[in-house]
């Protein structure tokens, strides 16, 4: 949440940057993650069932926890051929199981490195369903209530799982995207479509400043959209997508905005919803 | 650990019994787990990477907290096709990431349901492979230590994983096996020679009732081997498998042997070696 | 396809039946194979996906071989975890190419013991969702017809799958279900509804007689609803179920309907659609 | 087998060089095959088992076809965490089926795409303990000799599992490696030592064309080793290792070396041995 204090004397604007990590598998190498972390302030680390090896986990803990870089779960449907980008169709008893397994294996391993994880974000096809499904974020959250009902999640705002998590009273942060055009609804326009993704590192760049100055996003056809976000999430699984995350990092804080974990915070965007 | 006290008054003899469980995935049953809850005082309970998938886990704990059995990670090798079974030539530090992974998992778990995880004991290929091998057997050690330094290990005697975690501080408790026969030396008798396997239930009862009682046991040649166990290992892969634990135990405690779990002693096997 | 030659000199009546079969996965055994391939003509053989690693899947060819029955390959979505009974949103490409790995590692195997698969049967959540779900059907026919054209594929009537198969040259089959209830419409009563599954053997029996002989079955609100089948699915995974198969494989041949394999036929249903 | 015909007409020379391919896994990718598959004439394509989904082997499939290199199946143990390298004590049994799956897959997809699998090269710890190990040597030839006959294997000079490939009759072709320093002995100087690796594309290409011309290397000590080889292995995993095959290819062009295809030969090292 970028937080403007306006009672005469200073203005202290502030913004979370997340971006996956711990993508790799094995003999396979996805993105920069120690460059990657000089830039962001939240890392969500694959938990073994979309990517992530244990050695590979283990080590990006490590990297995060040297940089005091805030650890999320990034939790997934069990589908390592398809990077858990397809839908599965868990039962909820089995969803909350797979879920559970994955916060725990991390929050232990994390704690043996002295990193700590501090919220959930699901990834890929599980983020996407769990917007709409009820029961499918339903089991998401009983899991994280299971396992640790002191974990955040992140989501973006309108998100069932945001609305059910709240009631369930954990805390909700709400997420950007930093690259990403969007509708006049306040959805993302589909990777599908023509210009659904910015590649000027210096457009995108302002767009952040002004999701953090003015809370609202220009969309697609002109529209200015209302959004309030906690954090913005950036890509990192390509030399281009580092520089563009460096780019947005530094014109921000050159603007006075300054990088920050979200989930320290004592109040979260639950407590406004 | 047995323990005779001989001050005059009174003896109190006790042995805890272990067992494997939680060993079906998906759509595939093994073991009647239910029923062996209610003979053993151990459970080594699959954590994903031989066995049991995290809604078996899940399962698993919440019958053994509801039977206050304790809880023991049975970490093994990635290798759910063969079981675990087969050795497999990790180097110590991907070992060592995977054992802290699975501990981890079933740890954060059976917190959520009750339960807690008292000791580690390898699985399969991997129980057997760090009885010698000092490098992967200091990986499994390093691992424990890593996530959770109050876990105890339970092996057979003489382990050089015993050795290690000893040296390292960790508790470390034996066990022996209730239908398997003994060499001379103290070590089984290999499953490919005829006579491996004890399958009368009276002469198994009797046998560890010996061990017990006497901290021995009658190797297949005739001689007394000295065997001090704090655990016997039943099986429960089959109707016959659990009905032999249930006499095990019936002819134990008409002998005045109580079952209790090994891991809540102060002393453990390692304050002895 | 059950045959009446009513040309005055003689009535050959004969059907299918098929069942799923080398279900079991390294450690885990589901089914009793053995009993069933004396019961039935065509084996679904599980390809690895969601069961069946390849020594499992060698041993039943080899025993279907050894009893002249016909092999299906029983492709499925890569889902080891829900034994491919959960839905996979797949892209056409990634099915397809999954689809052919399967079919041609059955293949390649089938020959080196001399069974022959003659046939495609998808498993669990890929044979529903390809029943109303072009795009995906549509990859499984492509897939077929890139490995091997002169397979039949086996699915349930009015499926879309066998309408685009039918459409690409291949021949289909159509099989009834013995043992479950059947809607106004045709469809099957769902599991979740009470009376979905007939549990009498006689029952079933003479329920199968019927589809072979009047080519209907009688829905569960009493419609006699037309039903033309060349394959009649039986169960194996529990011993209830081979009683089952051979009650019904009893009554059919004690009425003169004789057990063989359809896709010998050089006349399949595609011709009739 | 580089050929030299000395009858006084004329000098043919020729070699195969192979490498691996089809390593990307779902989301992650590895090597450039394309650029790779217009300097070799042999590519060993993994099958699922250490690497390559099917989606990627069809697509390797494809790009072998179009450019008329030769395809071998790169069998593997079953062991995507790591890429292959870990040996696993499989049984015999559960080897030989595990590689005529692989192989079985392979070969039924390269039909649909008109490449054709003329050979198998093991890969890995799979390719590294069968130089010695008889058991799991056996499994490997008797899968290759159930699956297809026809294929040809391709190993290191001296291996366990070319000798009994050729006394089971298969073609047995034998690789050296470009970029390897060799012991006295005609071993390979271990990786873990400095210098096993030479890194020098000139150097690389002198020592390939004395292999070729002359059948020896010169050994890390200087001793001169004889060296018969039908094909130079080559890497591709990086884009210095496409630019040094590269080299190699040119120099030995330039000096009238054909890099061709071993397998289509009627005589292969089988016959010298």
């Amino acid at each position: 949440m970028a937080v403007q204090e306006t009672d005469g004397r200073q203005t202290a604007m502030r913004i979370d940057m997340n971006s996956d990590m711990g993508e790799s598998f094995g003999r396979w190498t996805l993105g920069d993650d120690e460059a990657l972390l000089d830039v962001v302030s939240s890392a969500n680390v694959a938990c073994g069932f979309h990517a992530g090896d244990p050695s590979v986990m283990l080590r990006t803990l490590s990297y995060a926890a040297s940089r005091g870089v805030m650890v999320g779960a990034h939790v997934a449907y069990r589908d390592l051929a398809g990077f858990g980008r397809r839908y599965v169709d868990e039962s909820p008893d089995e969803l909350k199981a797979d879920v559970m397994y994955q916060i725990a294996a991390l929050e232990g391993m994390a704690r043996s490195v002295g990193a700590q994880v501090r919220y959930v974000k699901p990834h890929g096809a599980l983020y996407n369903r769990i917007v709409r499904d009820e029961s499918q974020a339903a089991a998401v959250v009983d899991a994280i209530r299971a396992v640790d009902a002191s974990l955040a999640i992140l989501t973006q705002p309108g998100a069932v799982v945001g609305r059910l998590a709240a009631q369930a009273g954990l805390r909700v942060f709400h997420e950007a995207f930093a690259d990403r055009a969007y509708n006049a609804d306040g959805t993302l326009v589909s990777r599908r479509l023509p210009d659904a993704v910015i590649a000027d590192p210096a457009e995108v760049a302002a767009r952040v400043l002004r999701m953090v100055r003015e809370h609202e996003v220009v969309a697609i056809d002109g529209t200015v959209v209302p959004l309030n976000a906690d954090s913005v999430c950036v890509h990192g699984d390509s030399p281009s997508a580092v520089a563009m995350a460096r780019a947005v990092r530094a014109r921000l804080e050159s603007e006075g905005v300054a990088i920050r974990a979200f989930a320290g915070d004592a109040a979260a965007s639950a407590a406004r919803d």
